[in-house]
């Protein structure tokens, strides 16, 4: 297996915190086990976590009005496979990477799976792409595809979904994640309910081809690319449309996708109560779809998505199997270390999730003691729990400061030498 | 039948307008006949609609801060009807009353409902009220009605809300519609799943209570009184909670209760769209649950909804027949005048969607002419239908100029003088 | 003059319409005669009005995701002139055309001033751009242009401002809009306070630059590109910022730069009331900056803005002469199309806010009659002023039906085998 | 002095807590060492640090809907300043009370001062109250107070103003609170100028009434009891209001009286800029106004408001000296027990900014090393800072755990039986 990052260099970052680490952990694991709590068990949760990170996520993003690229940043998906290996090496939480078509088309996807498996990487869900014109393209998506009034763009848009699930097949996959930019910028543009009628049979025709053990994992928008409206514009619409769909289609929820104000945690309790929670796009957002990384604005939202996510995995109704990925687009950091921050950040709210007394939790909301319910999950989210997964990392061969190390990598500044430049220019990729 | 405004006042103040009236409306008419309208066909379908005005709306609302009455206000049912008997003679918009329980409880709803008629009034869907406690009510709703964790609370509110549906068949409607205030202040302090639980088993035994040919209409609200969830949120809780209660079972879409920036038409497709929509309660807002007069902050958007609707009209799927009432809380105007205001609003904004060219708009969405489909839409909206209004208004034996001739009656400085007054305070009744 | 539709084309249009044109103006007017409104001196404050178009709003803008380019786009300065000229011959609102540099470079302006003056343009505010990098820059925007930590790019932007000023002599311009998309991704990316002394200080220098007949407009806007926070956040910032640099220095305001259900019109008031009002970015939006056409989404908030306008003419305290300019970005239509109706709604609001019963109004206001205050404005926003702008046009020269009469010149058609394409992408240029 | 709660309960419960702190403070102050931080050093600033309840705040509100009062609540000021008693016992956090008039009227408030005295409390600043009508009054605040249209209305405003100040002088207070309904639920109720003009001379009034050491506070709410516009709407009106009043006048920042998605933090360090900066509000929100405990929805957010804070303490540009209130509104918890968790959620929140490598934060801010100046942040927000509280409380006589000794002490049950009910019905008192 290859390695991006030596382990001598993560063995020695590490030398100088362990003692440290070692030291927080001991007190940390005395705190806890005063309430019950065996903290080697949390931490073996912990190692056992892991979320995706997207192909497009190891390049920089950029807005409509500009990219700002960074020299060093992956053009092609054999780079972004490699700045995700270091990733993972270094955080051990994120060892699948999830490919988004046309953007990561090769000849040979074989070879691409034994590349992603030497540097230690799988692949997660598959993201189609019908926002957007390639050259040479039969049919423009400008007004819309899965849901457009021309039966040729909705038929090309078909088709490419079902080419991505077979490219997935020969991946690795089983989810097929579907979001389309189709929606209007004008009262009046489109008709919604044939527009959704349209979007359905349509989508419909991708579900038929999906293997058997695979999903359909609907995301919906407010809005962005279309400001008036969407097709699948919040999760009621997305929840109706997998009913319609089948079993095999679920609601993938990302956090940057709703409305102000909106309490995301409840819907991610009300899709698993309906039975069709399909997984998240982590990310945050102070306006719209910002994209911004996980837990930078609101650390306390994630931490309540995670405790809704805790207890559905003790209440699994109808089964709960969520996918994980983080979906940011950063204009301002380095790629790599946005990303170790962010699956910090993830890892840290599933701890704390799992560090709720339930019990007194479920007998305060039994018994209205709002306070002490409320207390309940406050004092697990005011635990420091940095310790438990930096010693869950370096057990599994991670670094204990994930951006230290990575610093000390100089791996940005290696491929500076190496990769070819980014150009100027708009957009996210 | 008793007619609180004389007639020969009203005759008298539409001399003074009738002129001007032909003028306009003639006027209008040869404008919308050079577009193959027929303007007497428009002025018929405007005097086949009706909206419903909530008892409690003829008297003035109040904010958590103060209230602030104005001498002659209605305080118990008998004086509410006498003012929505002033509303309907005048606007002749709106001859049903929708009642709220227990606030309009009386000893005879047969007498009540004859004397309802004897006012040219029936009665609309019938309201319970599981927000407040009563004095001496057994249970408090303190910690949520139809989701309470209490069961002898959830069996009162169940209890209450058959007692309605009771009284409602006394009074001859046909609507139950369910609001409840259940939700939560802090993060924890209900579970979101296992509330949503106990309020579908309890809104199933008022459900089964329903006669053959009622509906249930739930109403779903963001935010207030709970502020960090309630157990009907949102129009996709709402639907989900309809489907499992069954076929009779219909969403209520209050323009109020949504989050910033949602696009609340598409919300009223979906809902036909799915065979759920039941009705609307009709007010305007700028922050939240304003409770303004309908169409005073955002006109467009209440054109836009009734486009939705003669949309759906035209495009029944499971069948169309949604209830409208106009819910408005006025703590700065003359109820009346505010209901007349807002009846005039709510009847102008089915007229202009009545205006569409629907063939020239439904050619231009399949022809993706987006500009065209948008002009479409933009020219009824455009046009000054009052002129309609005023003409069904004057051959239905109603007042051309309503606010006008309401204030020639003197009818609130009238009843200044017999009725009690209301007391200061907070709140909304 | 060279006029890029002939007037013949226009001619034979107009005489489709002339007859009931005439006919709606005749009983439109005989209906204002009766409240006292000469509609011949509305029609000549329409007359009167104009409105700036934007040199890149000539071209299809786009969104991050994708940009969807239409055969026959201008690429360069001289081809949006031309689109510019057919917004003006049609519309008859439009003589002035703001230019964006570098965008807009060319060798020789007097030149350029002299090709606008012949296709009967002018140049507005000239508008200066520090939030994308251009190829060969010394420094980049990155990390922000006039706040930026930087010196050398702090006066990079400065010397860009002050040649944009330079360029602007030449061309006939007396304001510098100023917008920066400096801010941040992350708490603590940088220090409110000092961030924005950086911007005072170098805003000052361009302030200093400034000719004596000339305005510098501060265009704050509330996130995008930045999605933490920005430099010039809100009216607050900008407001402030703008009494720091001095008298010249005015704010302005674009309709889509401001958080959810901000009253805008209030803001406009509040400018005015304290010396600062600038001008205008006219668009519409429902969830960002969306950058729809004007008055699509809230036609009603254009109105009441433009009654702020006419209110402030009245009491001009410290003067009143705030400039207008469209700033759009379309996607899904024809930016000719989009113009050419997002004009007329801008002067449809400003002629209703002209049939304002002042002095109705003021004495309601005065008297806490707010129902009729209300009306007062209600009544005048539910006039049809399209005859009132159809007839000003007409007698200018313009077009009666602009849309269709610009389809029949077969315009765009034209260009498309004239110009070469403009390539896929993302992004707004 | 009297104490409410004995201290030998508290001494008791303290008991049985105390190792499990000292193991807890142990190991976090080995833990800030490593990184040069004295946790002593910490905790003495904790020690000094402070924040008023308000004694409106110790009875439960209510929404307009409904209040669903609780057995023992206080009804009057000396009952209400038993209860502060008990916070400030605890907690060692609330020192002050901050009066509301007419509400806390008295006719001797020089004993009123003694009584809380004896109590171990002090009176912050005093709050007016023009947006209810009290029994008697002569003028209505219907249609508004300092900024109505009614010369007499106005002239009582101001009169009660200057009375709360001469009040507050027998109290002890230095600070004059002042916000006010004021606004209209319709476009052209009022004039938006003309209103401001009224507000600031009655204003002035107020302002001239101010001895030489106090500070009038001026709050601003975007919205709630009036909901289209409001006078004081946002931080731009109030800063330049405060501007025109004078030296002496600040403004004030409510958490929750902010437009949504705003960035308060923002406004916190522009008003501190620019000199304004005067006190705050603290509560929380996730929809309006909701006035929830102080950290429950979004901790981050209080914790980067109080991250300004120090950062301004550093940089006292024209002077630093914010006054701080808890201001909430309960109706499912004891308002005790809320007001014990809201201030050690603000202490946890300050004590978090302490924290922060200053050094570290400014040098990665002028490098444009965003993702180090963001992890400067986090860092310090991760840490659980409750041992640092805890130990300052014991030192100071308070409880270690400030819930648990609360409910041992049985206070509210003592008092249940001692108190008078407060009765049904809705609002805030």
């Amino acid at each position: 297996m290859t390695k991006p990052i030596s382990d001598e260099l993560i063995a020695e970052a590490n030398a100088r915190e362990l003692v440290a680490l070692e030291e927080d952990y001991t007190a940390l694991g005395r705190k806890l086990a005063r309430t019950g709590i065996d903290i080697d068990r949390v931490k073996d949760r912990i190692a056992g976590f892991s979320v995706a990170v997207p192909s497009w996520g190891a390049g920089r993003g950029g807005t409509r009005f500009a990219k700002f690229p960074i020299p060093g940043e992956p053009t092609n998906i054999h780079e972004k496979l490699e700045d995700c290996a270091v990733i993972n090496q270094l955080s051990r939480l994120t060892p699948r990477v999830s490919p988004h078509f046309p953007w990561d088309k090769v000849s040979d996807y074989k070879a691409l799976r034994e590349e992603a498996a030497d540097l230690g990487l799988g692949f997660d869900a598959v993201n189609s792409n019908t926002f957007q014109d390639q050259p040479g393209q039969a049919q423009t998506y400008a007004t819309g595809s899965l849901s457009s009034t021309v039966e040729a763009t909705r038929a090309q848009a078909v088709e490419h979904n079902i080419e991505c699930i077979e490219i997935g097949r020969q991946l690795g996959s089983t989810d097929l994640t579907v979001w389309v930019g189709d929606g209007t910028n004008f009262p009046g543009q489109q008709d919604f309910a044939r527009s959704l009628d349209r979007y359905l049979e349509a989508a419909s025709e991708v579900y038929s081809a999906l293997p058997d053990d695979w999903r359909m994992l609907l995301e919906h928008k407010m809005f962005e690319p279309a400001f008036y409206s969407t097709v699948i514009n919040d999760w009621g619409s997305s929840i109706l449309a997998a009913q319609e769909l089948g079993p095999k289609a679920k609601c993938l929820v990302d956090l940057g996708h709703h409305a102000p104000n909106v309490n995301i945690e409840q819907i991610v309790a009300r899709l698993h109560r309906f039975g069709k929670l399909g997984g998240f796009h982590f990310n945050d957002s102070k306006y719209g779809d910002d994209d911004l990384d996980s837990g930078s604005i609101n650390p306390h939202q994630l931490f309540l998505v995670f405790n809704e996510l805790v207890e559905a995995e003790l209440n699994p109704r109808e089964g709960f199997k969520p996918s994980y990925m983080i979906d940011q687009s950063h204009n301002v950091t380095d790629p790599i270390e946005s990303m170790l921050s962010s699956a910090e950040a993830i890892g840290q709210c599933f701890a704390k999730a799992l560090l709720v007394d339930r019990d007194a939790l479920h007998a305060a909301q039994e018994a209205n003691d709002t306070m002490m319910a409320f207390q309940a999950l406050r004092r697990a989210y005011n635990v420091d729990v940095a310790p438990i997964l930096a010693k869950a990392r370096v057990e599994a061969g991670g670094a204990i400061d994930v951006l230290a190390t990575y610093r000390a990598s100089r791996w940005r500044d290696r491929k500076a030498q190496e990769r070819k430049a980014v150009g100027l220019g708009a957009g996210i990729v």
